[in-house]
Order: structure tokens, then sequence, then C-alpha cells
């Protein structure tokens, strides 16, 4: 056993209070003392920035009254003292010009999906990263999951053989009512394009769905027919969306989100078949992996089985049966972020997180299928 | 209770040794004695057909070697003795022309599904029911299931509220090998254009998927983007395919149908959602039907509970918690088109079972969705 | 294939208008056309059990007055015409004179448990069998599940090692409140001792739960400890009951079972563990069976695997996934049945089905939880 | 919303290198930063116990080489800044010892389960913590998961009417084989009577499951059937347990807690029945509750769905469908007890998290039905 890693020291933008998932990010860089934060520009307006810092027990100096006070006030502190990364967990509009300019004073950078409101965002952050070589990761927690890691697995080790057929679905009902018009605070940015970007459904859940695919198959979408639609009266971005899509090795696959499915909590499954099994993977109960071959029996793998692979092992801190469940995963990818950045190496592969390469496609897929809806089949460029 | 009713006296095309489904249909006459099998031309050859007759204890002179001979004897029996309904349950291509004779020759008829290998067929079927006024019932057995039932009655009743988002998938894996090479007779032909038709998976499973939701929502599919593959090397039928949808409300769909899916066996899921709630229905359990609402707990519904719309509980024969399957539900449909036979009426809505209507309307669904397949957008004509 | 069989000729005891499991046992028989109904004595009332048989159509002159009447005109009749074997589907204070009789005047007897009122009726019964050489056969039918019969098979092959822990439980909550004082005919002769025995939910469903775990792993009880409960006010037989079970090898054991279980149905599980592995049954979704094992993922085995067992295999109608389910487990045990009867010889191992003994043993087990409830350890004698 | 809180400074006992539950412990207390850890004695060896705490990053000088001195020195420190709390994660024969010390000099104690060796212990800590007040908190965590709460909720509001039916089982499989004689040291002292008292699988598990039925329905055991077996050979302690119970109120029990079912995890279920409907909870799907009524459709309550009681409400962090599992229902015990231990006030009821008088209660549980066992009937004392 090794001997006692400091914690990251990181500053977060966005996260104050009335927020969501900024407690989320705390509490997974707590569970494993994997990221301390010491510094805050928690919210938009100057005053509720500051008492939203003080109410975590941030220094009084260290609480912000803006991203762009922390970045510089933090830049002119002593290396031992100041952040090393900058969490950034506000609506998507603030992603881009917080990342690029923490970057550009030298901060490593933990973003939110999706990455950017548009791919001309996305690649002007993947330049500054490989300008820079600073660590960047996207939280895209359901890679987190050790199950969905043994998912990978199973793919790689081409135990279901080669790919045939992949349905990924996100379904939640949570906005199947204008919830936006109560004023609720997560309704209200989320579907205001201005905010949001171009996609509503697509961009907040859309792109898990996206990323999930791709961290599990390896594969490329190289077609697409889309249908986005925004059922609620007056919404201006969808809230459902599904589309057909053609992997570059001749499989098939189906994604669909939506947030109109009215009594859906975070109904995030995925199922894959190839040539010699399949697998099915269910965010709500996430310590389980069904597996299933050409004939036998079907089998259920859980989180700890001794079975499992490595990957998907040291991502776990309980004996099976004990669950293990949202947090944790979203820990996981902080652990991997925090090793990464000690060891000052963007590498997302060796540390098992996603990228600032895997936000960039994930926003290239949410703007075409958005932007070609409708059209039928579309190359993916 | 009344009195004993006299079984509908049936012959049968197919269904002889090494058949499948036929002998379903005699399981499901016989559960509820609904109808009797008094003859039948079971094989395409004479030997065979003869013999599976008498495998099946039929007299010797209603064996027989053809179904143009059963057509013409059987005509020829005096009414209270002759057969009353042909049921035809031979690949695809035989369909039409036992069909069209038997009408023709005053038969009512019970045909399996798809109902013809074309529309053109599939219009004429109708054309000459109409005509003759004869029962005319396609056995979307699916249709029979209790808890299939409750759900249309949920839309129906408005508990759902409007209709927004539809997914439909049926999920098998029985074809991830080419085992139509190793001589397994229901792979044979159900890969075989000349006697499957045009659709593989599509007219096989696609045919029931897309007659559920029909059946449940009442919905009618405006547009399409369909997506139809063979994966199977060699195979010149689809084994997968998965389509988007648009209905005539605005509602969104999905259809997904495969024989690839490795592992699944008879994995057909329905899920309706609209603006007051949700059902989720699982073929694999089909007792339960799973009822969501805008808030407030999700609801499992169980065969047989007294909350039940007389629809689904005149469907039940036992009480709650003996579970009801497969046979039970494909005794329904028997029932209910026995009933059709004795009053003399082919009314679908009234006895609850899929008319020759139905069976075109699925016909023209997988005529276009298959021919179509890869175009993006078409209106459904 | 062989030829046609002709179905068992069969009388019926009891079963008429209002009755229950009469019409279960007449669909059983029907699925496979492995016995049919000839004649019927169906209720206690003379003209109640006539009109019953007329409603099932069968000749006038073969509907019954009543069962002795049944008994002596059947045996007048030719042996080719006569029925063969009488079933007994009455309240259980019937069941011990009419087997008698039935046997004495040398019908085969299927009878329904518990197999009779108490030890006496139950060994003179095995006594009678004895010297007659007649198939007794009585209807334990959740032995006749393809997935119990794999259960069965992986305790004996000693896939799951010496088995060790032993948990049977059997709730229903249909009794909770008194439904009897409103006449409800299944409620009302129940909880009557003088027509269902000194055992109320013990005797009613604790002879299912007894004879399942005596079916699978073949183990005796040796000592136990009971508590029997009437928790509904004025109830005079147990609604409830649980006891810890000693088995001869040193396996531990709990049966529960109960019927104020409020909001079950028909919740029949069964838990078997042993040094290697273990597993689990529930009547609910019969199709699957669970196995784990000391590592490795559990397993999910579904009827019709070709990996289970011949007789797991051959108590099975469909393929995978097109479930079956109650009606189709009990046709089994008369398919088993009527088999035994063409070969003359009640063999039970062989044929695989319940014989006299084994209902003999449940009536002295539940004689002995009942008669011993509360008193601590006994031996079971 | 109010200000930052300091956490609740602890030491804590036991939890070293190689040990299991401290580190969910200290997790626990990090997830919400209820508590800090400052103090250590982590292991029974000098050596080990200060490289552990310096692995956990704890200042040397509170790494100590003994519970004795860690007592000792932190009482030597200023109010300001000793430990305040100490925290007992140590195999059960250390824990009495200690909580004894930690009361004497002023430290509020956190205790793992079950609390003493024996009730004469017990009753020690009971009478030591009504002398001082201090907070004493016993960590039966299962109590801390949000449903648990929501059925608590609906047993004391009448919702399931008078309780009749408990059944309470705790099954793993993990001792299967002889593992203690690997060295396995989980395995080593708690099948070792000097270290785990007299019970095994009793006092490890079996202290769970009664507290969690005492939890949710507060009826009291008032006699029991008690059957303890150690089916691996050469094992001194019970490997499996089961009874039967019977209430206060008349209602029966079936308690039943195993090591040796072979493939289990951590299957820890309740089920409660009263006269208007019953609830099963499962550990391993800790976010759902399900609930059933005398009529009507099963009602599965879900973790944060608005309908949900306060209590259970309040242990939430995240919206349903985003999974709590394990780690979080053990950090709301450690919120609950810094809450308790701000207010300066040991109560349970108000606080919501178990006590010295829950604790004492199980080791007096545990005591006699090991002593008891086999014995038959008892009145528990």
């Amino acid at each position: 056993m090794s001997g006692f890693e400091q914690p990251i020291r990181i500053g977060m933008v966005g996260g104050g209070r009335d927020a969501f998932i900024g407690a989320v990010h705390r509490m997974a860089t707590r569970l494993d003392q994997s990221m301390q934060l010491v510094a805050g520009a928690l919210s938009s307006t100057r005053d509720k920035s500051i008492a939203s810092g003080l109410d975590l027990g941030l220094d009084e100096e260290r609480c912000y009254e803006s991203w762009e006070r922390m970045i510089a006030d933090e830049a002119a502190r002593s290396p031992e003292d100041r952040m090393q990364a900058l969490v950034i967990v506000t609506p998507n509009h603030v992603h881009f010009p917080v990342a690029k300019a923490a970057m550009e004073m030298g901060f490593h950078v933990i973003c939110d999906k999706p990455l950017a409101m548009n791919s001309a965002q996305a690649d002007e952050l993947v330049d500054i990263q490989s300008r820079t070589g600073l660590v960047f990761g996207v939280t895209y927690n359901y890679t987190g999951y050790p199950m969905v890691k043994q998912a990978r697995h199973l793919v790689r080790s081409g135990a279901l053989g080669e790919i045939r057929k992949i349905i990924v679905e996100y379904n939640q009902g949570w906005l199947s009512t204008p919830l936006e018009e109560t004023g609720q605070k997560q309704a209200d940015w989320r579907t205001d394009p201005s905010r949001a970007g171009m996609g509503g459904a697509m961009g907040d859940i859309g792109s898990h769905a996206e990323n999930l695919v791709s961290y599990v198959t390896d594969l490329e979408v190289t077609r697409f027919s889309s249908d986005l639609t925004a059922h609620v009266p007056g919404r201006q971005l969808d809230d459902d969306a599904s589309m057909l899509l053609q992997f570059e090795n001749g499989a098939r696959g189906i994604l669909t989100v939506s947030q109109i499915c009215t009594g859906c909590r975070n109904d995030l499954r995925l199922r894959v078949w190839g040539t010699q099994g399949g697998i099915t993977w269910h965010q709500e109960t996430p310590d389980r992996l069904v597996q299933t071959s050409l004939d036998g029996p079907e089998q259920i793998h859980h989180r700890a089985d001794s079975s499992l692979c490595d990957a998907s092992l040291s991502a776990t801190r309980l004996p099976g049966g004990h669950p293990e469940a949202f947090i944790e995963a979203f820990a996981n990818l902080y652990r991997s972020m925090a090793e990464a950045i000690r060891a000052g190496l963007d590498d997302g592969q060796r540390y098992d997180y996603p990228t600032v390469r895997d936000g960039a496609r994930g926003v290239k897929f949410i703007e075409q299928v958005v932007s070609n809806s409708g059209d039928g089949w579309s190359v993916l460029r």
C-alpha cells in the first residue's frame, strides 16, 4: 500500500446555491480525497457567488465574485498553494470561455458535458489543450461505472464477436410538462438555446448516450437519420430525439433520448449484440451486467466478482452486494483525472477518463444530428 | 352460465410433422374447445400430409393430400359436417391462394401473419372478404394477452393523456448464425424470398410489432425512415430492421426487430408514453403491465386484478399469480374468432380479434419499409 | 414421430359450476389431448351436478347425480367405453371415500392435494393402491414445471454439492380478510375444518411447499419446530404457518406459507443452497431458474435452453421466450399420468408424476406440523 | 441555506491496512463532511497502527500506537483541537473496553455492531452513557437507507394496518468454504469466538436483521425458536441461523441469516405484511420499496419521489434514478450522529440514528437465540 497522496487542489465555476451537479462533483472529489476544493466562483452573481463559497467552508478570500477574478488571483498565488485545476459546472454557454481562459493561465480543466456550444468552440479547446498539454477531462460520468468498464472489456476482448447491433436509450420524464415556466432552475437554462446550445434533450443526455456507445464499443458512427422534436408547446429545444445509426464496421444502431417519457427517472440503458453474444447494462441497477451468448444460460455479472477485468475491479470500493452507485462512479472519474494531473499527462486511455477529444466528438455529433433532423440519411463528417 | 357451445369445425393447411406454429394453433383451439380440427392438408407433400393427419387422430378420409382437395371435398360435405373455417399456418407464399380459394368456397379463414406476399394480394383478400362477409382472422397472437388489452384500455381511456412517444422492439437471436444452411426448417423458408416474401425479420416479427402498436394505440403511422440489414453473410432477407416513425398526432416512435440479437429469445416489448403517463409491457413476463405517471409511485398491474378492464378480465382464466402465457393468449384469439363465426359477423372491434384489414395494413407497412429502406423519410401511403 | 394415442377416458368428481380447480384440470387434459372427460359427478347436489355436466357437453346419460352412481354405472359399461380413471377435484373431505371406492371398482385415480383428511385415510389409500396396482396420481402440479425438473436435475447431478439450506415459501394474501363470511365458495370450505381437514393454509398450500422440496431435493425432514396461526378473528384453521426444518443429511430449512400476506398472489418460491452452488425458482416467473456458484457469474437458465436436462426439455412445448405457465405445467402431470395408465404401471419415478405415496407423506407432514404447532422441536415420525 | 458547519473531529480505533469496514466509515464521513478524521489507532500492532495513520494523511503525532494512548493524548489536547468522538471499527471483542474508556474520558462514541461480547458488557455501556449523557451511536448502517425510512413511515402511519407477518433474511455465501483457514482476515476473526463473541453469522449479520425489523416495525420480540448451525467442518461459530419469532402484538416472524448461501452477496431483504398491505425492501436494489395492498396494483416507490416522507427525502442527495447506495446510507448515519453531537443530545429518535440501547437490545437478542438454539420455544427476556 502506498503512502498518502495529497488531493489535487481545485477551483470550481458554477455549482453554488440552487445548483445541482456541482454538489455531486464535490461529493465525488471528497469520497476518495482525490481532489480538494480550495477556491470557487460558484454563481454568476457576485453576492451569491461569495455566499455560496462561504457555505462550503472556503476561505473568504478564495470565494470569488467571478471566474475571471478567480483565474487571475489563483494564478498569482504560489505554485504550492494555488488551485491546480478548474472544474466547470455551469450552464453550457459558459464552458468555452472559462475552459479557454483557464488553460491559457496554465490550469488543468475538468468540464461538464456537452463540452461547448458548437464544434468551432470545441475544436479550439482541443487545439489549446494540444498546445499546452494540460489535462482536460470531460465528466461523462457514466463511464465511471465498474460494470461499464466490464462491458468495454467484453467488447474489446472479443467475447461478443463482431458487433452488429447497438441500442442506447436515455429516457427521462421530468420535462413532460412546461417546467421551465415555473422558474425551476434546472429546466430554465436547459430549455433556453442561448444557454443550453442547440440541443435540448440531445445536448443534455444525448451527449451521455453517444459517449457511452463510443466508450464501450470504440465504434465510429458514419451515417445517421435523426428526428428531434419539441413535444411540449412553446419549448424551443428538442425534448425528445431518436435516430438510426450506421457504424464504420456495418453495425446498426438506435439512439433515443427523451425528457418527456413520463414517469422515467434516469433510464439510461445500453445493449450491444455481436456475432457471439450480447450485453445489457442499465444505469438504475448499475452493479449488474447481463451477458448472453449463442447458447447456454444468460449470465449476470455483479460488481466486484473476482472474474471481472482489472479496470472494473480497480473502480470498485466495496464487496459485491453492498451496492455502489452514481456518486462512486463519478468519483472514479475524479480519481482517474487526479492521477493524470499528478502525472502531468493528458492520456484518457491510460488513466481511463474522457478527454477534450471525446467532448469535441460529442459536440460534433450533437451539432449534426440536430442540424439534419428530419432530413433523412446524412454522413457524419 | 350458458350451455355448451359446439366447437367450430376447422381444417388446417400446414402444420404437419416438423412444423412449429401449427401445433400451437391446435393447442390454442383445444384449451377452450373453441374449435375442433376435423380435416387437414398438413404438409406440402402428399404422403407427409396424410401421415401428419393420422398423427393427429383425424379420420383417414379427412387427411387430405393437398389443400385444393381439402377445400373441394369439404365443400361437398353436408353443412353440419363439413369444416366451417380453414386455418392457414403455412409459409407465407401459400397464404394468399389458400385464403382466396377458401373464401370462394364459403369457408371462414384464419390466417397466420404476414397476411400475404404483397399488398396487391392483401387488397384482393380484403375485397373478397368484403364481398362474402366471411369471418377472416389474422393470428397476431400477442394481442390476445390480457395485459395488452389492459394497455389498450389505458390508452383509450385517456389515462396516459395524448400519446407522444412509442418504442416497440422485438429482439430475437436465433438467426445469429446461418442456420438456414443447416436445413433447419423454420430458418429455411423464413430466409427465402420466394416463400417468406420481401421481409425477413421484418415480415416474421416486424409484422407483430407493427400490429401491437396499432392495437394498443389506434394511431396511424404517417412517415418513416427505415434501415433493414442482412447481417449474416449470404442471407437474402433482412435479419435486422430499425425505423423511426411519425404518427398522425405528432407522436414519435421507434420500431426495431432483429433476429441477430444473440441470446435474445422472444423479447417483444412495448413502451408508450403520453402527456399523463406511460406503460411498459414485456412479452416474456406477460402477466404484468407497468404504468407510470407524472408523479406518484410506479404501478404494476397484474393479470386478473379486479381493477382491470372488462376486456382484460374476460381474457383471463386463472387467478392472479397462477401465470398464463403464450398458449392462453393464442387461445383468446381463437375464442374471439369462434364467437364471430358463430355470429356470422366479421367484426374485429366487437369480438376483439385482428381482421383481414389489420393484416392488409401490416403487409402494406412491411412492403414500404422494406422498399424504402435506407432512403430516408418516406410518407406511408 | 409416433401415431396418434387415444386420450385416456376420465370421469370427474367435483369441478362443477362455481368451482375453480376442476376447470384447470380439464384445460390441462385438453391441451395435449392426454385425457378426455367422458363422465362427471361435478357437484354435490343432484341438479347442479347434472347441469354442470351438460355445460361441458357431456352425454346426458353420463352427467351423474352422484359420484357413487357414476362409479357404479361406469363400471357397468364395456371396457372400451367406460371411464378409465377418475379425477377427484372436490373439497378435501371427499377425497378419501371417492378414491377408495374408485380403486375398489378398478379405476385409476387422479386426486387433488392434500390426499386425505388424516394419515389413517392416506395409509389406507396407499394400501389399496399397493394391492390393486392401479395408477394413483396426486396433482402436486408445481412439479410439472420444466424448470422445477431442471432444479431437481441440478441437485441430483451434484451441481450444487451437498445441500445445506432450503427455504421454501408460498405467500398468498387472498384470505387477509374474513372472506369466508361473504360466502365466497373457495374461502368457505378451505376455512372449515370439516371439509378442509386440520390444516388451513398448511393443508392448502403448505402441501405444495412440502412436496416441492421433496421433489427437488429428495431429502427427508427429520425434525421440525412449527408455528401455525389464525390471524383473522374467528377463523378456525391456520391462515399462516412457519416452521424450521432439519433434514436427514444435516441440512436446515424454513417452510413458510401464508394466506394473509396482503397483496401476494401465488408467490411460491424455492431456494436451495449446497456446498457448490444454489438455485432459486419462483412460480410467478416459472420459465427461469437462477443458479449461483462459489464464484463466477449468476446464471439464468431459461426454459427450452438446449443445455437443460431431458426431463425439463420433454416437459416443454414452445421455444424459449414464448412463455409457458401454470396450465402447461399442469398438463405435464396429465401427460405423465396418461403414460402410466397406458402402461398400467404406477411408477412415479419413471413417468415423473406424484404418487399416492407422495400424497401420504404430505398428509403425515401436515398432520404433525399442525399437531405440534408451538410445541418446539418434534421428530417427524 | 445555512452556513458551513465544521465537521466533527473523530479518532478511529481499527480500520487500518487490510481492514474493510473502517474505510467505509471514512468515506461515509467525507461524503458530507459530517466528520473529519484527526487521530487514529488503526491497528492492533504499534508499527502497523502508525503506518496506517500515515497512509491516511494524519498528522504523525496523531498516528497512535494504541487506543489507550490515543484516548489519553487526545484528552490532553485543547477542547478546540482534540477529537470529539471516537469511532470503533475493530473486531467485536475490542468494542467494550474502548467504548468504556472513551466515554469515561468524555468522548462521544460511534461503535460498530454487535455492540459488545455479551449483555453484561452492553448493559454497562448503557449505564455509562446514561450517566455521562454522551452521544453513543451504533452503526446499524442499513437504517440509513432512505427507503428503509419510508418503510418505517408506512408502518408508523398505519398504511399497512396491524402488522401480522414479518420475514427478514440476510443471505451471504462468502463463508461457504473454510475461508478462515486461508488466513483471510475478515473470515479469521469472525469465526473465532474469542474475537467475534458467541455469534458467527448471527452476530455479524443477524444483528443487522434484528435491528432492521425493530427499526421498521417498532415491534418487540416476545418468544422465539432458533436453530443455529455451523455447516463448515471445524467451524466453531454458526454460519447459518434460522428462527421463528413471535411479537408482542401477535405478529409472527421469521429471521434467517446465513453465510453459506453459496453465491449470495449481501442479500438482505425485509418483508412486512399487515391487515391493509405489505412492503418489500431489498438491500441490493435499495432505492426501491414495493408496497402492496388488499387490492389495486402493486406500487413501487422510488427514492426521491415527491410522495415520500420527510425522513426519507432528507436522507436523499440525488434525484430519482441517479442511484444512491451503501456509502450514502452509511453517510446518513454519520450526518445524524454529527447533528446529535453538535446538539450534545443523545436522542436517536430525534436525530434518527441507532443508539447504545438499540445496540444492547441486539446483543441480548443474539445472546438468547444462540444460547437457546435447538431448545424449542423460549421467552425473550
